[in-house]
C-alpha cells in the first residue's frame, strides 16, 4: 500500500493532539509523520503507531519529503508556511481561516462537496467548526428540499478557542466554586457558570467573524450564493461538542416525517429524537462521537405554510468540526487519486 | 400609608426567597408577612423588616386576613390553594403556569400589559420567565414596527428548575471536576459542562411545553393571535439569569439605528452593546439586575428587504423572569386601585 509523508503544524494544540488520534484510529497510509509546533514545544514527545516522535520547530523547510500537511497552528502562520508546503510539493489541508475564501482554494465538507477537492492547487481549506456541525446537517435536506434561509444560534465549547481556553474552563471553575474571582486569561469574559457572544471582532454589519464565517463558507460549499443565513454565535462551559439550534426555511413543505427520512440516510449524521425518553443530542454524548447528532426535529410551528423546519444538533468540534473533517478529506484525496496539484 | 398583609406560598423555594428580598428592597407596603410552605419546612425562620418570621404549613385555611398572595409552590398546589386564597378575600399573582392560559385570568407583564390588570377576578398570572426576558425586549419594537414572527433560542438558568437544581449544578460540577460521573437527581441529564433540550414534556407538535409556554403566553400579552413564534429551549449550565438569542421579522424595514432608539426608552430594558470592546449581556452581568440586558442589535443580513433584526438578552430568571414581576405587579394593583375582585 502506498504511505504518505505526513506533518502535523500546531501538532500540540487540541486540534493537532486530535489529529494524531485520528489517523491512528483510521488507519491512515501514514509513512513518515513529523510533529511541528513553536519552538517553545521543541523536545515534547508523542507516540504515535508504537513510535515516539519529537516535535520539531516549524521552519520554512520543515517541509521536505512531505506529502500531506495538516495545518492547525492559526492563520497567520498557515499563511505564512503554506506556500512553502507547497512549493516542496505537500497538499495542504488548512484547518485556519486564512484560505477559506480564497477562489483558488476549495474548502471542503467531504459529506457535502467531494467534487471541489478535483480542482485543488494545493490547499485545501478546511470550514470553520459551527459550519460544518449545521452544514452536515443542513446539506442533505438542502440538497433534497431546497433550504431558501437558515436562523442559527450555537452553543459552542471552549475547545474552539484552543487547549488553553479548555484548562481555563476547568480551573476557573475550581476557583469559583472556591469562592474566588475568575480571572479570563485565553477567554475574554468569565467562562464557569457564564456565557458570552462569541468574541470575534464585529464588523461593519453587526455580526462577529465566527458569524460571517457561517454565512460565508455554506454558500461556498453549497455552490449557492442565494442561500441566506443569519447567525448569533456563543460560547458556552462546555469543554468539546459545540450544540446549535437551527430553523430552516424552505422552498417548498416538508415535513418532520419527511426530514428524519432524509436524515436517517445522510452521511455523518445520527438522529438522537427519542421524544418520549426526552433524549436529545447533548454535548456530553457528542463528545468522542464521528457523527453529527440530530434531534428535536419539528415542524416550524410559526410558518402555518409548512416550509418551515426546526432542529437541533450538537457534533464534536475537534473532531468532526476540525481534526476528522480534515482527516477524511486526506482520504478523499488519496480515494480520488488527487494527490498533486492540478 | 395603607399597608397589605402579604402571604408567600412557596417561601423556602428560590423563586419564594427572591421574593421576600424584592418585597423589602422596593418598600412594598408590607402589613403582616406570612410565609408559606409545606409541612418539612415548618420552624424555618427567615428575617423581615427587622422581625423574624417562622414558616407555617400551607392550608387550605391559610388565607384568613390576607390582602395579597405571591404564590411559587408549583402548579398543583396553586390549583389546590387559590381558590380558598381568593375566597378569603386575597388577590393572588400566581407565578405558577396553573392559570396563565385561563381566559378568565389576565397574564401580566406591567411593561406590556398593565391595563389586563383591570378586569382580574382575583388571580393574576405571572408569564413563563423565558416569555417574560424575551417579551420585555420585543414588546416596545411590536408596538412600534408590528412584529409578525420570532425565532428565538433559549440558554436556560437551572434556577427555572428550583433551588435544588442551583445546588445540584453546584455540587455536580465538583463531582465533575474531581473525576466522578455525574449523578443527576432534580435535572433530567449531567447539567456539569452540558446542556440538553429544555426537559418539559413534547407535544404532538414536537414543541415542548416551556417552547409553547412562549408562544402562547406571548399572543395572549401581546393580544394578537397571528404573532407567529418558533423557540428551541436550552438549559445550559449557568445559575440564575437566562440568555436568548432572538430573530424578529416585522411588517415593514427597521434599521438596528431604529431598533436602538426603542429599546433605548423602554421601560424594563437596558442596552448593553458596547462592539469595539465586545461586551454584550451575559448572565453574571444580568444577575441581580431588574432590567434585562440587551445587545448584539443588527439587523438580519439573511432579510435583504430590511424587514429583520436580530438581538441577544440576558435577564435575571429569579427577579424579572419571577418574584420581581409579581412584586411589580402588586405594586401596579396599588397603583391602580384595582386591589379587589371585580
Amino acid at each position: 500500500m502506498e504511505t504518505y509523508n505526513v506533518a502535523i503544524m500546531g501538532a500540540t494544540g487540541a486540534v493537532g493532539q486530535v489529529m494524531l488520534e485520528i489517523l491512528a484510529e483510521r488507519d491512515f497510509p501514514v509513512g513518515e509523520l513529523r510533529l511541528l509546533a513553536s519552538a517553545r514545544s521543541v523536545g515534547k514527545e508523542f507516540e504515535f503507531g508504537g513510535k515516539t516522535i519529537a516535535v520539531q520547530e516549524l521552519k520554512e523547510d520543515s517541509f521536505a519529503g512531505i506529502d500531506l500537511v495538516l495545518a492547525s497552528a492559526g492563520g497567520s502562520l498557515s499563511k505564512q508556511y503554506n506556500p512553502h508546503a507547497v512549493a516542496a510539493g505537500a497538499v495542504v489541508v488548512d484547518n485556519t481561516s486564512a484560505f477559506r475564501m480564497d477562489p483558488e482554494v476549495p474548502l471542503v465538507v467531504p459529506e457535502i462537496n467531494p467534487q471541489d477537492l478535483e480542482w485543488h492547487k494545493g490547499i485545501i481549506a478546511n470550514p470553520n467548526c459551527s459550519t460544518i456541525i449545521m452544514d452536515v446537517v443542513v446539506w442533505p435536506l438542502y440538497r433534497q428540499k431546497r433550504v431558501r434561509r437558515v436562523v442559527v444560534s450555537t452553543y459552542q465549547a471552549v475547545s474552539g478557542a484552543g487547549a488553553r481556553a479548555m484548562e481555563e474552563l476547568e480551573q476557573q471553575t475550581r476557583e469559583v466554586l472556591a469562592g474566588k474571582k475568575a480571572e479570563p486569561r485565553e477567554l475574554p469574559y468569565q467562562i464557569a457558570f457564564n456565557l458570552f457572544s462569541h468574541n470575534s471582532a464585529i464588523g461593519p454589519e453587526g455580526y462577529c467573524e465566527e458569524e460571517m464565517k457561517m454565512i460565508k463558507e455554506t454558500r461556498k460549499m453549497f455552490h449557492d450564493d442565494q442561500i441566506q443565513v443569519t447567525a448569533t454565535t456563543v460560547r458556552v462551559p462546555v469543554m468539546r461538542a459545540h450544540s446549535e439550534a437551527i430553523n430552516l426555511e424552505f422552498e417548498e413543505p416538508i415535513s418532520a416525517a419527511e426530514a428524519r427520512e432524509i436524515l436517517a440516510a445522510a452521511a455523518g449524521v445520527k438522529i438522537v429524537d427519542e421524544i418520549e425518553a426526552n433524549h436529545f443530542p447533548m454535548p456530553i454524548e457528542a463528545s468522542g462521537e464521528d457523527d453529527v447528532l440530530v434531534g428535536r426535529i419539528r415542524q416550524d410551528i410559526s410558518r402555518p405554510d409548512g416550509r418551515g423546519l426546526d432542529l437541533w444538533v450538537s457534533g464534536d468540534q475537534l473532531r468532526k468540526g476540525a481534526a476528522l473533517n480534515a482527516v477524511q478529506i486526506a482520504e478523499e484525496l488519496v480515494e480520488r487519486r488527487v494527490f498533486q496539484k492540478v
